[in-house]
């Protein structure tokens, strides 16, 4: 069964702290009635540092559609090759074994998708199959590691690449300031992250069973306002009490595998915000600490809308050593609002595989 | 195996003739240099007539990319939903029985992706994936069909809904007079096309393989600048060149299948404009007219992006009727330069599985 390899993650070398988040909240909302609201809702975030691909001043500024997608092109083929090298290695593979690439990415359009740009430039076969997606949001994390799982069965033998590149900071709308964009500007960061799933082999999460839930009439709670400007974030009040309707989701989804969505041995779910996860404790009746590799990517990075699964993924990876078998569940939530969900459980090449390997 | 059952399509009400189109880049242009080479480009597309969504005194106005993208919603959700009641219907299914909406267009961008809007209001069920592809542009045809044998490959007994919606007319941009534009605005049209692959059953094109192939280093010659007023389509001279090396790689991906692609059964190609259609025919030594259902399509709507395979299979549907066991070649092709590649043969309801079904 196809594997979840480690992820590779970097977060790009400007940092933004909460405390320079809330100075610059005061200067741009100074004397406006939503300044205690932004600094509330920035505090709340519980984000204490982000990583932006520009200085924190350009960030700031808006220099229309047009120079944002370049920079967004620019940065995009800056910062995604070495984060593939890292996640091939990590899988013990190379480029030319790879069959298929998602490309998950909602805050930047490319036309053709990177994908074409990558095949050529870092040597991957000119028949691995593109699958970008741009727009699932947030829960393209989940969705990737769903179509990666789906692309190993439907081909025996094949691996697929998952590249997740979020710059959320080029998504910043200067004048916006309702309570979505506000909170937004508090939140986001940005990240480039990358995994293989291997068909056969590996040291990851075995993927057994993964599913969607969209839940219903709520299409409109997270979404974009396409404009001249660009992407505006746009969020619902109602959005932070999503855990209340997905857990029981969550459940049935695990139940149906016959495992229990409340005594699993790791999680690894979008850290949206930190209602999200305290209210996913609360209503899988799990102590708020499995989340824990959420929580140290939303700390340290923010929101970094769908590299957050392979960033806590990654965290999994580096400070825990699962048991072999060890179960675990991934779930992705975005707008729609969509959950994308997995069940895993932690593998290890069995001797039978090194020895095709060697 | 999966099968694609017949499409349904429709093309919008408001039609432009070649002549009309013709007599518009004269007012246009009229007086300036590019004059002669606007109307050589559109009297070489072929195209008949067009249809668009909009009156034509409208689409060639660029009210901004907010207005615009306003209107995709609207005439997407206003023309989607018919479409698909067609497909499930020519299909025999019912919306709880689709698994996954492969939902394709480069003419617009929502955020969700249409398919939540789909799923609340079609009756679709909550647990439905969506996989929503925006960067293939007129390769997402071929390359929703080839997801969607995957997935039904992936989930056995599961269904999938194709969608595409293709407005083109909303990404005319009347500053544009690049060699690129001038041919865009002569040659491509608007439609909206649906179709169900089916698991197990029914009566269409049962796919056994597919494939993709980027030709290298060609990334740049189909693209969009995403700029303050939206897509600006950019188009390299070669494209048109483009099936001389991708008529091998045709060759190629039949053969590894014990198929000669000189002499299948039926052809359902992308129809990018003549010239592909025409060196198609010449480097894969077959008659033109294998291409007919895809002139067709051309002739009559134009270049309509990802829709134009589903169509053309819509006319194969409707026109010929296969013996079962006939061979066929499905292929879209768009930017990368990427060819998304499928074989298939003719099916009909087996007696057992018509017992089942009943």
């Amino acid at each position: 069964m196809p594997r979840l390899c480690k992820p590779a993650v970097s977060a790009p070398e400007y940092v933004i702290t909460m405390e320079e988040t809330l100075a610059f909240a005061e200067r741009v909302h100074g004397g406006k009635p939503q300044l205690p609201l932004a600094l509330r809702l920035i505090r709340n975030t519980g984000v204490r540092k982000r990583h932006i691909v520009q200085p924190i001043e350009k960030t700031l500024q808006h220099p229309g559609l047009t120079e944002r997608n370049r920079i967004y092109e620019v940065e995009s083929k800056k910062r995604t090759p070495q984060v593939i090298e890292e996640a091939l290695r990590n899988a013990d593979m190379a480029a030319r074994d790879i069959d298929a690439i998602i490309y998950v990415s909602c805050t930047g359009f490319l036309m053709p998708s990177l994908t074409a740009w990558l095949i050529n430039k870092l040597g991957f076969r000119s028949d691995t199959r593109q699958i970008p997606i741009a727009q699932l949001g947030c829960a393209a994390g989940g969705a990737a590691i769903n179509r990666a799982h789906d692309f190993c069965v439907a081909h025996p033998g094949s691996n697929v690449l998952i590249v997740s590149c979020e710059l959320c900071s080029l998504c910043y709308q200067p004048d916006a300031d309702d309570i979505g964009s506000l909170l937004s500007d508090g939140l986001f960061g940005d990240a480039v992250a990358a995994a293989v799933v291997r068909g056969t082999g590996g040291v990851g999460i075995e993927l057994e069973r993964n599913a969607s839930y969209l839940i219903p009439n709520t299409e409109d709670w997270i979404s974009y306002d396409v404009r001249d400007t660009g992407f505006h974030f746009q969020l619902d009040r109602r959005v932070p009490g999503t855990m209340e309707p997905l857990a029981p989701v969550l459940r049935e989804f695990a139940k149906d595998h016959s495992w229990d969505a409340g005594s699993l041995d790791f999680y690894i779910v979008h850290a949206g915000g930190p209602r999200i996860l305290d209210d996913l404790a609360k209503f899988l009746n799990v102590d708020r600490k499995v989340f824990r590799h959420s929580w140290a990517t939303l700390t340290e990075y923010g929101n970094i809308a769908s590299a957050v699964v392979l960033d806590a993924a990654r965290r999994l990876f580096e400070e825990d050593t699962p048991q072999p078998d060890a179960t675990g569940l991934i779930a992705g939530f975005g707008p729609g609002i969509t959950a994308e969900m997995a069940l895993g459980r932690w593998a290890v090449d069995t001797p039978a595989e090194l020895g095709n390997a060697a």
